[in-house]
């Protein structure tokens, strides 16, 4: 196994619609052929300019309800439901929603905080994996490499405390790493071991990304990418699901 | 931020009880101040001797029962049962529960893969953050060194397919990165994001430490690590959980 570097791409400064997310970044880290480039959710968003003001929201009467319950206000509320396909449970200060996508998470997704102004929220990118595949792109063309690219966000867990950062979108390589059917160190076939590598890479850039500092970008050498995928794939089918 | 850096173990052989497994690991890296060492929960149990053959174990009725249902071996399900202080879902080829220390997770952490032999089978430590302190007291005595330790295990995840390396043990580092009270980049309050820091470093270092390869352990430099904690801090407290 080889080591594996992370490197923070630091020196962007706010970002809006319309800006050239993959050349920023490029402009500011010099990457290298096989490095995956880790960027948040939240810069491809306001980049894709799915970012959202009251002005563009009338909250429902149910966005009235749910706001009544969770204590945040009625447009964000509204917002959480026009992002939400289903609610996986309702609790007094937190809703947990299945988006669009199927990714099941606190608040659909939406996010107040670093949005770029009093009042502003911002939702999930609308094709999470179309975007990671537009970015690669963007890098191919403007550098010359070929990374693979994750889009990642936060997201809360059953029976643990705290956050982890995990891929909403993918694009040059699997978000699985299938070890079933290898043989473990004893030489017995392993069962039932397939790692979520996309989920893991992500967590792993939060670590040097932090929260506050505006950083929208990872990227991560010395990973060997294998495959090409989306995250979808990660999602579990309905008839596997234990917990609808 | 800074850069963070991840070194795999490597060259340390098949591990059993009373093995010194912090010399041994000292032994094949040269660690520093600072440093976190990801040290996975299999080679600490077969160091502890928490290993178990069939002579071990006579399956109760239940888990008999148990076995028809999981299609696992009779043996196998009594040391699940055994681990477990609650079942969360049974399902045919599955059984997720809780264990004596809290953790949610299929076949309550039992493995047969990597065990050292066929038959054997390895279950969690039995007071992980306790072995945590232990090594990293191993780590200080034997190299003067000041690390801090993690103990990981593989975990499934509810509505996501594959799993990922969370922590079940830490030392010398909170587990929680609390961001909550301070500002985000446009001076807004941050509200609800605190990172499982331990489950993101656990889930970094599976990244380098694969399946099969026999590396019981990690090095991950260039981590600020803050504070000092327990994982059983990231539990999620019973009234707080909406998925029991």
């Amino acid at each position: 196994m080889n080591k594996l570097e992370l490197f923070p791409v630091e020196g962007i400064g706010a970002l809006g619609k319309g800006d050239d997310l993959a050349g920023l970044i490029a402009g500011q880290f010099s990457l290298e052929d096989g490095d995956v480039v880790v960027v948040s959710s939240k810069a491809v968003s306001k980049t894709e300019g799915n970012v959202y003001t009251r002005e563009d929201l009338t909250p429902s009467p149910f966005a009235h309800t749910l706001a009544e319950r969770t204590n945040h206000d009625p447009w964000y509320c509204e917002l959480v439901l026009r992002e939400s396909a289903d609610i996986v449970r309702m609790a007094p200060g937190v809703v947990i929603s299945r988006t669009r996508h199927g990714f099941v998470l606190a608040n659909a997704g939406v996010d107040a905080s670093n949005a770029g102004g009093e009042g502003r929220l911002v939702a999930l990118p609308k094709d999470p994996d179309g975007s990671a595949r537009r970015l690669r792109q963007d890098f191919l063309d403007r550098t010359g490499k070929n990374v693979a690219v994750i889009i990642s966000d936060t997201f809360g867990r059953t029976w643990r405390v705290g956050q982890t950062d995990l891929a909403v979108g993918v694009a040059g390589l699997s978000p699985l790493r299938d070890y079933r059917g290898e043989k473990d160190a004893d030489g017995r076939a392993m069962s039932r071991t397939c790692l979520a590598h996309a989920d893991e890479l992500a967590s792993a850039a939060e670590l040097v990304r932090g929260k506050a500092e505006g950083i929208p970008a990872v990227v991560v050498r010395g990973y060997q990418c294998q495959g090409d995928g989306a995250v979808s794939e990660t999602l579990m089918p309905a008839d596997r699901d234990l917990f609808r």
